[in-house]
């Protein structure tokens, strides 16, 4: 009997979660995780010195500052903050993104951890 | 002044080509790229033996039969096919995906080169 695989569901994962800035793993290609995160409120500043890193939002509107400007996004759109970059996410209002990066990258980088930093090995 | 930097626009990326199977490269995170591509009909059974790579479809509904099985998936979903797995994606209807992947993957892997191989260094 053929297998019928299940493909992985955004809006069926993000169901499944709600605290903020608290990103969870659906699935890892290679040595990279696929993370979905609902985000709200301001992030803190940090950098990833050794990786880039990718975001793609799948519902709302969130911001990236940078340290020399920020960029917007709104659903259906993708932007690389390039390794050694600070930058801040932010959300005005809840929004719902994807990331792409190493396993294992800490969220708030080399930034002060505290509540915001999120364990990076949960998988739903 | 800061600078206010544009974010990647999957449906304005779309709009600017309209070839089907021919991948193109609207992002680069560390040696991964991420592609957008039109699929409608077959592809070609393939492998890539040493990477891992990951379908997402943006619009649409797509197929991938897989050694053992199949699996569909809609717009909203992902689909990590392992390395070493032979697969072949097809579309009954035009299908918008975004697939990320190490830079330089050809996409129809060990499977034969033919009308379907694409370049792989073609930014848009």
């Amino acid at each position: 009997m053929p297998q019928h695989y299940t493909p992985i569901n955004f809006k069926a994962k993000l169901a499944a979660f709600h605290t903020r800035w608290a990103p969870k793993i659906i699935a890892a290609m290679n040595d990279y995780h696929f993370k979905l995160a609902k985000i709200e409120g301001e992030f803190v500043w940090h950098t990833h010195a050794e990786t880039d890193e990718v975001f793609i939002v799948l519902g709302g509107r969130m911001k990236i500052a940078l340290q020399d400007g920020e960029v917007a996004l709104e659903s259906g759109e993708l932007f690389v903050v390039p390794a050694g970059v600070a930058h801040k996410p932010s959300a005005d209002t809840e929004c719902h993104i994807l990331m792409v990066e190493p396993a294992g990258l800490v969220n708030t980088g080399d930034g002060p951890a505290g509540e915001l930093t999120a364990t990076t090995g949960e998988w739903i």
